[in-house]
């Protein structure tokens, strides 16, 4: 007997995230801040009283009730995943059938696809303009024609660092028949979320993390918000004690410093200010090598020419950023190690 | 615009696991075995070394290797996850198409249908004997008559508490074309265990918990293993980052205690052995109303004529069982939870 794989996974290989000893890590949207001692502390605490012998609450209300109060929600319309990942591979799975059209973008976040070529939905893309900007009513028209049943994208977009206004959002939610799955990963650098209105749509899940602004990678903690009726969808497909008490716990005590959080996220920001303001310099004297995109997140999203040739110089200094054909995706880091980039990135441009 | 949900999904309730105040838990196969607080102190040491604002290792490799060294195995070929239900998911959505048939027992864990209903997968039941035994070769007929691409079911069983000798197992492997996936989350009870020669099929994953004898349900920590193609396979489908460093942390404190885990195992055992003596006793002085299953697992599966009335007036006595139709399903519990338990049963028994 012989067993093969499907087509489906016949071809896939493992993810092989940036490996080796890179002193400078700026390729994976990252917060450049350690969690203080005094929060590492209340976390090592809480998790001295965990029943480890008990399955953890399927709902995990206490921590989703503190993600309602952080950003004054209710917190019976929270769900709580294993890093926004599983409840996008959720949504895909359980919201889209066979067949189906799913209507993401490009560029953005390549995960909406894999999801969806696993759920053997059809991923239809709407190309972003040069600029990188949205045609909204383009969108809309192509959702509405290609019948799609779902429309992912991440606002602000990973990995362009442009966002959509709140007003062009609204009108692609209510101009089409499909779900809307609003990534907003990115979205407490900015100020033009959803969350305030989303129990008004019958068609919009909001997706949120602990791994950016929050400086939370390491506990892979998402949450999807969405009125009651998706929100009980969610909750009925998802495994059901998927998020373990031991994240429950850390994301609990996270949630609850407001003040450190606010002040990571304008930490975050004046980094990237910097960067870009310093990028924008070298623009100036290198135009036609590179442009620097405009950012409303916590990195820079740059197109330039032999970018593969910038990417190698940057990997032989020891700096570590993301890879995308002609662009270069830089997380903002600490002061030392944007300065380390900026060194490596001018010393590479030059050649 | 309205949206409507899909027909997978539209009736589903969201998991709903006994609430209220159950004084005695013995309903959801936990370990009644609380971590000793010199483990949880290393766990709580453990997790103030965490980068949490970086992502967790994709590949767990600490972690798999301290599951590798507690049972002998190749690390290469373990796969993390969180529990074996994120691992069943990926799964049953990776390495199924959509319309292919999944073969799997009744009774059995319900999550494998669940599961694969999400992948729009037929699923084709077989149904065991009046005394909860398999007929190999009519399971072995059925999955190639029914061109089963998927064969999965738990071993030993849950609800039914017994298990399917090694040879059997052999024999099913190398009968069918089909992936078996063989759960042997309550392996750790009995000693029938195929993991020392997974690597000699291409078509066999092996699922196995921390949820059950190692007492850490809280964590949610599963892991697959099989030969390098199918583990491939599993790393390169599943989640990139799914586990969480915290997790990884906890599991692989966890897995370095081999002495506590094997003393754990034995309590286990001696309380369930315990409490099917002296529910066989019941047996005999009440042979027409109920029926206990042998079991090599660390819960009871208990026959029962009119199980609903049982089952209410343990509710009422504050116990949690798990009640399936005509019969109930006990955890072994420590010697004071048994003993209440029993008090009750036989009141209840003999009304």
């Amino acid at each position: 007997m012989g067993y093969e794989l499907n087509e489906k996974i016949r071809d896939l290989k493992p993810y092989d995230p940036i490996s080796g000893d890179f002193p400078v890590r700026l390729d994976a949207n990252e917060s450049f801040i350690q969690v203080p001692q005094k929060i590492l502390q209340k976390i090592s605490d809480a998790v001295l009283s965990i029943p480890y012998n008990r399955y953890p609450d399927p709902l995990a209300k206490e921590l989703c009730e503190s993600f309602g109060n952080y950003y004054h929600l209710n917190s019976g319309l929270v769900t709580a995943g294993n890093g926004s990942d599983e409840l996008i591979s959720v949504i895909c799975s359980a919201f889209l059938m066979k067949g189906d059209t799913m209507l993401t973008m490009s560029p953005d976040f390549s995960m909406y696809r894999f999801y969806a070529s696993i759920a053997e939905a059809k991923a239809e893309l709407y190309y972003k303009k040069p600029d990188m900007t949205i045609d909204v009513d383009k969108l809309i028209a192509m959702a509405n024609s290609s019948n799609a049943k779902l429309v992912i994208f991440s606002n602000p977009c990973n990995p362009t660092s442009l966002g959509l206004k709140r007003e062009d959002v609204r009108r692609l939610v209510t101009s089409v028949n499909a779900l809307v799955v609003l990534d907003e990963a990115y979205m407490d650098f900015w100020d033009e979320s959803l969350l305030d209105e989303v129990v008004s749509y019958d068609n919009l899940i909001i997706l949120r993390t602990c791994s950016k602004a929050f400086a939370m990678a390491g506990i892979r903690l998402g949450f999807a918000v969405a009125n009651r009726e998706l929100t009980n969808a969610m909750k009925a497909v998802k495994s059901p004690y998927n998020v373990n008490t031991l994240t429950q716990k850390a994301g609990f005590v996270i949630l609850q410093e407001g003040q450190w959080l606010r002040s990571c996220i304008e930490e975050v920001k004046a980094s990237r200010d910097m960067l870009y303001e310093r990028m924008s310099i070298l623009e100036s004297n290198y135009a036609q090598r590179m442009h620097v995109y405009p950012s409303v997140t916590n990195f820079l999203f740059v197109k330039i020419s032999q970018a593969d040739d910038v990417y190698y110089q940057l990997v032989k200094s020891g700096i570590a950023v993301r890879y995308f054909g002609d662009f270069l995706r830089i997380t903002a880091g600490t002061k030392e190690e944007n300065e380390k980039f900026l060194l490596a990135f001018e010393k590479a441009i030059r050649l």
